[in-house]
């Protein structure tokens, strides 16, 4: 069992998508983050789904998260009018986390052992010209690990 | 709407369990992490599903994961066999990693508020002693979030 096997097609935003549209694709589907790519198509960057958290809401209520509760505003509209027309590149931390990934030979311990090192439930799998076959989650390697 | 309202069952391991039947629960019903509670059944920690990861595979692959690809063993094998018959408290990290709670009067705002802070895709909900009322996930936060 390779990662070319545990493979899956996973949505991907581009740098460029409004980050609104992020937001509802992040929540339509239960996934664990975004991958995200270039104009290119090339995989960039991952956003766990806190990360875009941490883009909708203002500062001052996840310094003190009490403070949120004393707001007079639905939580989706305070979302919605923060992070405005910003596209995911604008929203995306100085240093963007890189996004884990793993060649096609790869093994499931070794794609567990990217996934512990980098705390992220979730690694790309790519080709060797950068591009992108699809993504493992940590559900899925967990199932294939324990399905025995 | 309010923390009790989005808080739903959840299943905890205690601190005395077996790390190896953690692990399991944890691959078999696609939860986000892990809550762990003391032998009194209060929450203790939340161990997020990398970190099950992290303590069961040895350290050497975790520095290079390309090593992982050398060994001749099944993933699985060698998970259960470096996990043994460790308990869950013999495996948490040094510092564990603070549960997110809040009370059963957060709002939405203040439980988004709450993960993004923490990075945690996963918060307790407490009544007023401290007991465990139920958890909300990521997931369900955003489908409630952006169901409207």
């Amino acid at each position: 069992m390779k990662a070319r096997d545990l493979a899956a097609p996973y949505p991907t935003v581009r740098i460029d998508t409004p980050m609104v549209e992020a937001a509802r694709l992040l929540a339509g589907q239960d996934l664990p983050g975004l991958i995200v790519v270039n104009r290119q198509g090339e995989p960039f960057t991952v956003l766990p789904g806190t990360q875009v958290l941490r883009m909708a809401i203002p500062r001052y209520c996840q310094e003190d998260p009490t403070l949120a509760r004393v707001i007079d505003e639905a939580a989706a509209d305070l979302f919605l009018r923060h992070l405005g027309d910003r596209t995911v590149v604008e929203c995306l931390p100085e240093r963007p986390k890189a996004l884990p990934v793993v060649d096609p030979n790869a093994t499931v311990l070794e794609i567990a052992a990217v996934m512990a090192a980098t705390a992220t439930p979730l690694v790309a799998v790519l080709d060797d010209r950068g591009g992108l076959i699809g993504a493992i989650t940590l559900d899925a390697l967990l199932d294939r690990m324990f399905a025995a």
